[in-house]
């Protein structure tokens, strides 16, 4: 394994967008993909909820997902690639309180042109059982700091697709390109280059350089390294310091049947499907996704103060007994009877600065993290502002010929502003 | 240990310039100090160099330090209280390349009244034996990638004091308006309230709070904690899944004595002092800070890649022969047979986004991190600043009447310039 133009490590969503379009703009150029699972999509990426919206308060944030939106629509539609996209909508569910909080948000959001829709409480009586007012005297209600529905946020440019049949396409497209794959093959840290006859770190007046890395089975050099490792940045930029710009945070998703979600399920008037949009209630982020296979739902929502920074992805029942149902049934109770059929954990690549990814480049490495929960909608965009900053473009082309300065998404001349509409 | 209105956790240079501002401007709370070691200022504080500049890039660092070293001037000079503060000024020895590069800062810095002056090589010429022009034909002139010097860069309101004197004056003064201490109390972890029947972390809908520390000696309970532990910071924030916004890294200091550093420690003409000012070679950052007590100089150099962050603190002997003897020795010859006396390894809590500090509040905690090996220096003014945080001002006012907003040292309306001058 020797002699690569381009290392890319990970192949999970951003990974593999970033392959694609650094092989199809570069296509004499050997590329590698690397990665410790034993397929593309199979880590982190398989545990997200699948979800996309342009509902973001930055400028960037928009962008970002409003071009890769756009791909994954053209892609859906005029390539007839199916990747399962429908556009069933977001739905916040908000207080007044919420919506006096978020008004200057929302309105930034449609002077740019994102779809966004109020809903009075008349359209949101469509939703079967959905407690708009909740009786103030019950202790619950004060306990658990509930407040009344007053109005409805919907973003129409949002929904779902499947990321593993995504992933797929971007696979087989970058290999159509000539690019390679290795599964199976976990890497275990960076070359450093000049080498010295000490074994030691390179001597500071070295004017060292990342070209290459040690994996399990073996080394593998190349001129560029592309590390798209999301959560598990750190493990490998902590030991020869540099920041990953990331922490790992658990992010739930609970599985939920029983035999009154369907009537919640098959809700006519929000979008052309007929199905209720992914629901956002009015305390703590708790959401609902709709399944419409499992003839139920997903839900979870974010905690933070007390949720550490680890690798640890074990889900966690009582996290949705005592964290997510007790919220959720007050609103919607017919989740009363509902119970749980699968649970997962994943984790979130937290950027905890100002919530938009990072692109940036350091001694020949080039690295992509704090996606936070964000990246698969996101990805396309990603994938072509990383290209550009390999060919060394100061402009990436995103999806309808949307211009992305890309030092914007770097470090030193870092221009972003700080995304407030975060689940 | 029941009842505080604020508890600082860590008494280094940033803990003991905030606990007397706080006391200072709080007379009526009930303000602790916790901190592991066996008094005030021994951890990272009592391994640093204990200079000071103002020569620094970005606006904000440039008001941090002036105000600081006003102040501490004002401490040495009105108050009679001496913290050996010495003005020897920083000599920053440039490559024409390297001048080049700086040229935009260099003339910011001016525009904005940092003192400074560009020095001929006539007036470098001042210095013994210093080699402006490199043989370019040597070996190891080309291996090391030395570069001639073309001017000097010398900011004259900076150098050195000690530091162990300054925090012992914050101490004094905080315990005069009746501060607390507890030293060897290693604090473990954080209260978080409101607490559950379970034992867990606290639920997502309980509007969880910060308000006190668990220490080996018991629990202490606050109604506001400041965190000040610098670079490590992480080991108690990681666990309740706070971001430090700062990493870790290793810094060593050397001290050399040798007979023929004395005629390099007493130069005429760059101060009143009639000493080498703290001088930085054009190569690594590799500079030299003299010492009269030793008859000789203290040497370092920061290295970047391949020093992990990790909080290991053993001074490499190896460090000072490979990375910083070799460029020493051949822009001043007169280290070639200077040996080692001393050796100590800090750590610093690099802020890797914009080399800025922060100061921020989240759940009921004051975090200040990322002073990134100019704690010190800017040390009075981050005191300022977190009282001002504390007592809901939205501006501090630094030494001198100087206005400050707080929220530029914050997390959501940050606003800062990169720092372009580390050293």
């Amino acid at each position: 394994m020797k002699g690569h133009d381009i290392i890319i490590v990970g192949a999970g969503i951003i990974g593999m967008s970033s392959a694609y379009h650094l092989q199809k703009n570069n296509p004499n150029k050997k590329i590698l993909v690397i990665d410790k699972e034993t397929g593309a999509g199979q880590g982190n990426t398989a545990k997200a909820a699948g979800m996309f919206r342009n509902t973001f308060s930055s400028r960037t944030s928009q962008i970002l997902s409003d071009t890769s939106i756009n791909f994954y629509s053209h892609l859906q539609n005029e390539m007839n690639y199916d990747i399962r996209l429908i556009k069933t909508g977001y739905l916040w569910l908000l207080s007044k309180r919420q919506l006096d909080e978020y008004s200057p948000t929302i309105k930034k959001m449609m002077k740019h042109g994102i779809e966004i829709k109020i809903l009075k409480k008349d359209e949101l009586k469509k939703i079967p059982k959905l407690n708009l007012e909740l009786n103030k005297n019950r202790e619950e209600t004060k306990y658990l700091g509930l407040e009344n529905i007053h109005k409805g946020l919907l973003g129409t440019k949002c929904g779902e697709l499947d990321q593993s049949e995504l992933v797929k396409f971007y696979k087989e497209e970058f290999e159509k390109w000539g690019g390679e794959t290795h599964f199976n093959t976990k890497v275990h840290g960076f070359i450093i280059t000049p080498k010295n006859e000490f074994g030691v770190a390179p001597f500071v007046w070295q004017n060292p350089k990342i070209n290459g890395v040690t994996t399990e089975n073996g080394e593998v050099y190349g001129d560029k390294i592309v590390l798209a490792t999301g959560a598990y940045s750190h493990e490998l930029l902590n030991p020869i310091g540099i920041d990953s710009h990331s922490r790992p945070k658990k992010r739930q998703l609970f599985q939920l049947q029983g035999s009154n979600l369907e009537e919640l399920l098959y809700v006519k008037g929000f979008n052309e499907e007929g199905i209720l949009p992914f629901t956002i209630l009015p305390k703590s982020g708790v959401y609902v996704k709709p399944d419409e296979t499992g003839k139920g739902f997903w839900t979870g929502c974010a905690d933070d103060l007390g949720r550490p920074f680890s690798l640890d992805v074990t889900p966690e029942k009582s996290f949705y007994e005592f964290n997510i149902r007790p919220i959720l049934t007050k609103y919607l109770p017919q989740f009363e009877n509902a119970r749980i059929v699968n649970k997962l954990a994943g984790l979130y690549a937290c950027n905890t600065i100002d919530g938009n990814p990072y692109v940036f480049e350091k001694y020949g490495l080039i690295v992509i993290s704090g996606c936070s929960g964000s990246g698969i909608m996101k990805a396309d965009a990603i994938g072509r502002i990383v290209d550009a900053l390999y060919r060394r473009k100061g402009e990436a082309e995103l999806y309808g010929n949307v211009k992305f300065r890309v030092s914007d998404l770097g470090i030193e001349k870092r221009n972003v502003e700080n995304e407030e509409f975060m689940i």
